[in-house]
């Protein structure tokens, strides 16, 4: 049987980062064989690794497919080859082999020199205009732009796994388990929040409604206020749920802080909405004194963007929600442009939303009472996220009650 | 000290959809006190029972607060009043002391006569125009509505707890347990769809993308091709992974037909939704005969509706995909007009969408592998809701069988 | 169509602990019929209700069928009959039609007068010695005992649902939801072990070895310390791992005061289990000052007793350890005769097995982060469990810290 | 800063199986340093990789540390040093430094050639005795025993993951999800055990109650029967609910056929538990012809092994059980002796104690609706288990119905 060869290099923290392991699983899922050329460990846990590979297939085809695959976990051709571009058929279209993008780092070679792709995120496609390479949702696509076509003259940069510092991430590796001390890993993510912070690193909230309902609220309002939330994403229960909470001390007519029913508190819900709606607006709300506290008054107060996203689910919305959804992917992405940390609260929705328009090597924190919302969110691509299982409501008392002791 | 007493009401069948102890547990939440003055139970059971108390509290205030709460669980006042309407003072703005909707079925008295509300939800409010009352969201409330305020002169009618047929309904209580006989459930699941059908009753699905990765996508199409479903409410996730199988035989890259990783597979779901672009919708691909099998086609050719709500995380999402989540609100709401039974599948979001869009008395059947989307539909207020505890991909191949063997 | 009928009546808090519907409910379950010849309702919430119906069915053995359901709920005939009584045939033998107890308050009408069984708990035998009825597992019956058969001369009390008080019982029903306001809920439970212990009741805590992984192993100690836990009920993994943390600091390799990993720390899990056998039992660690804190040296210190009951999961397991699971579960109910309340935390197996020992109007709290515990337990008849889903590392302090602020 | 310095080599499929990856990371975590010598890796997938490394500390305890971490992944000391072993000192006590095992393949270096350690265990002690090296659990280690300690001497042969061939493991890795094509699992999982049965391998099912509430117990008696399972391992639980619905067509009093409640069906269950005292055993319940069909009939029929193993929470139990569950381990270890292939199905308890006793090497698939089991066995050390998140009532008749296509 005669074969098809092609030499691929690799290199980075090929063991450490699992590099290798991926590229052999690959081509060996896809029926390939290999050869081992040549390779070289870093001597120190510093010290970049390289190996050279011969990629082996049966046919022309399935040589394609390993390589189309491999290169996706950072293999790179030997020799380089131009990217390959062809225009878009019409708005909204990408031309028919138009190269999907991963979450990863991401370079073209193009005109000669590795530029890297702006905004890169997962399942999108790779827009060049004037010397600059750019990921670009498909709804975003206009009529002629160049668009990246196969896989040829692309390079992709697989992070690394964080290793040094004080960091939350280091003693967990990246599994979820509810079997871990809870006030210690409190600690640690107050640490991690406070150090991010410290050395001007963004750090942005995705939150569902169960944070006013497990009466984690005021705790979430504290973190705006003292400066270590630098972003706000969230849909319109959030919102509702905190202003409820807020001016009428209760989360779906429960009182939060006895947890009694409040009387007609069933209207409450409803009435807040209707409140914000006479106001016109959260920031109208809070300028007329009417909000005073909570999520969404300390955001309006110290200028905190937030973006709240409507969904099917909604009661109103909010006038501040924005309804169309694919507006609101592109407000999202805005508020998460050069973020370090995410942290993601009891949404899966939302969490998965902006798991989407992250870059892998951007630190994601989820902390939900439930594994299955960590398991979905890495079974989509987000597989750096750090899974926490707790109880919100006891959960992030106990990070701010840390972080109140390091200011 | 002096006691404010009111009289009031209730008859229906008190005991049996505990009427009666929901009535009395509001007074004693609410620290009021009754007197049972008169009560007949129904000598049997198709009977109605009824009972007239006085209800006692230390003041008027609290006296109000117990009769607006027990007015919404089916008591009503002696002597009837008048429904009492204010005009909205402008657009999405309801006056200040609106009456909030239960989903039950509801009644108000006006200009002499009890009318019934058309259209009743959850957390809306009650617009009378030209003699007619109907249940309007916010967004919908127009300046100048005339709109139901206070509690006087409305009437709830609890639904019943469903005994009589072959129902599965019947054996199962409200509860949701992963520990019944799956083959056997679906048998009554199967039986219920049969005879709903064959009575003219009309049942919609609201489903999310599981359906596809579980391998249940054969199933569900064949339940429309064969007339069983009359509707279909999603987002665009379903829509896209039901089209990347029909088409490419993949979900998410994942052969389904031997669980198998496709070559470049993960570019299937990005090359589905571009081409979903290029056709211009999904009727056109149909019309073009690019897409010739699976759920969306069987809805295309069959003309049953169908509605696809845009999400904050939608890859595209698909040109047939309501980006605005208000006016999808409105057009899940016409197909869920008259309808008998829905069923809810492997989907929170769209479930709790639904479930706020039902009067109680439709029969909602919920399959899903987590107990908590049922607990948490259930908390939401669609208490009427069956769970069903099992996995999709081998409950609804199951029910479709039994449904053959009817046909 | 001739009928069977049979009159029979019932009396308590009919409507309020829904005694009535279960009634009604079961009658109509199984097809019969009934006719209320009688009722009247407490006119005020501490009053009596008492009904008297005509049960009707099609036939004697239906209508046996029916009696035998509904007296289990509390029905009893109007005509009372003395019970009749069988011989067991050999050790381990009931006669055949023995009446299988439920875990309700029970009494039999036995030589003219009603005597209550002792030792209640759900199926189960009732022996009769002596003038002297008791509740008998199998295991524990004696060739020639005289055994409850049949239905007849046998009256259930069934419990009414729980209302004045500060009690946590209160306001949370019996449903169980991770959307509530920990820090409150947390509050009410210090106010319920606090006001119970106050009256001189006895608290009994069920216990998990995550008790120890999350980090509560402190608050339980204390909680022992401070005398407000008068029993422990454990298996080997709880004893094991709050040693290992009480010597060298670790729960499975852990360091649970930092989060990170002991050096040769998969060591100490079973160097525990060795030290405790070095030693010849707990008690003997303590007295040797090997153990100088934690949950087990509480125990040992504050003459609380304890038992630890064997499973095929142990390792080791310890010498203190029951590996006799029959002479375990006759050490688990001495520990329990005369509890007010149980509080179960992270343990499905004891839990279930505490709740199968219990009369069902003993107070059970349930601490897990998953719901499911609850859900099967309730399954499995201790209905009158109060689910509270949260994360036990968080919500065990907490509880702690508002005793601590109490006394 | 003064180095302490150790060489190691490791072998085997060092890439593939992440091997060099864990050392890595165990050396780091650790804050040792390492700098790699000598490294070749397999230039074709079933080529042996090699690598020599120099582990570097701070001083020799770190070292000692690191070293023993590391030999634990299957590094070795270049310089192979003679196994120490110290006598127990009494019955159940094992010296200090005792060596606790892994459930991976292990050697020891004695008397100058490498020895397999015989029923390899995670969590126990080596006895070395005329010769041969055995695990051996605490609770038969007896005074005198000669015992390894300290980490000189032992070779550990980490298992590689496996590749080949038609194997359920081949396609989804170790992961568990929901989210997976339901019909084909099935397929595979039947194929796997219809082609580990014809090879002559050995396949034991630990199973739980949910298999007959569910309505699989016909399906897994069917394996049985048709000889696909060679040992059952399981508690009370299945066994009582088994023969409660093999003689009464129940399980907790529920039809198992039409899911209706059985008339006095609260009787069955205890009702069976009597019925088995009273014939004395399972075995003479079959010879009586009292039991005629079922899971635990297959077995006595066939000549199937079965352990019952006792729990605290038991009702009974049965005859049959092994009340302590220290005999219950040993019975047990006898059957999954030389085991191919553990199924476990529906039982948290019975699959973390098989979990305990299974070396690394064997196939584990657990089949369980929440995803929560399968994290916990992994956890606990049984990490090459392969989660199936599915609905068993659903599930094991599919695999049967495959098996069947194929007998």
């Amino acid at each position: 049987m005669s074969k098809f060869i092609q030499e691929i290099e690799v290199s980075g923290h090929l063991i450490d980062s699992m590099i290798l392991t991926k590229i052999f699983d690959k081509i060996m899922d896809l029926k390939g064989e290999f050869q081992v050329e040549e390779i070289s460990i870093g001597k120190r846990k510093k010290d970049q690794s390289y190996a050279r590979l011969q990629v082996i297939a049966k046919n022309q085809k399935r040589l394609d497919e390993i390589l189309d695959t491999i290169y996706r976990e950072g293999a790179v051709s030997k020799v380089q080859k131009e990217v390959v571009l062809k225009r878009s058929p019409k708005n909204c279209v990408m031309p028919d082999d138009f190269y999907s993008t991963t979450n990863n780092r991401t370079q073209i070679f193009h005109k000669g020199r590795w530029i890297r792709v702006e905004n890169i995120m997962m399942d999108k496609c790779i827009v060049v205009k004037s010397g600059r390479a750019s990921c670009v949702p498909v709804r975003d696509v206009k009529k002629g732009d160049p668009i990246v076509v196969g896989d040829k003259g692309i390079k992709i940069i697989p992070p690394e796994r964080p290793r040094e510092g004080v960091n939350v991430f280091e003693f967990m590796g990246s599994s979820s388990s509810s079997e871990r001390p809870t006030q210690h890993i409190a600690k640690k993510v107050a640490d991690d929040i406070f150090e991010t912070n410290r050395k001007g690193g963004k750090i942005v909230i995705v939150g569902g409604p169960a944070i006013v309902h497990t009466g984690a609220a005021d705790a979430v309002a504290e973190l705006i206020k003292s400066g270590h939330i630098h972003g706000v994403l969230a849909g319109n229960a959030l919102a509702v749920h905190d202003i409820e909470y807020a001016t009428l001390g209760t989360s779906l007519g429960m009182n939060v802080h006895d947890a009694t029913l409040a009387f007609r508190g069933h209207r409450n819900h409803m009435d807040t909405v209707n409140a914000v709606f006479k106001a016109g607006s959260i920031s109208n709300m809070v300028k007329a004194k009417k909000l005073r506290r909570g999520i969404m008054y300390e955001c309006v107060k110290n200028r905190v963007p937030f973006v709240l996203a409507g969904s099917i689910r909604d009661d109103g919305p909010l006038p501040d929600v924005i309804t169309d959804v694919a507006q609101a992917q592109r407000e999202y992405k805005k508020i998460l442009k050069d973020t370090s940390m995410v942290i993601m609260v009891s949404t899966m929705l939302h969490s998965i939303a902006t798991g989407n328009m992250l870059p892998a090597d951007v630190k994601v924190i989820v902390v939900d009472i439930s594994q299955s919302t960590v398991t979905k969110l890495m079974d989509r691509g987000t597989w750096q996220a750090l899974g926490i299982v707790s109880d919100v409501g006891a959960f992030l008392p106990m990070v701010v009650q840390q972080i109140r002791k390091k200011i």
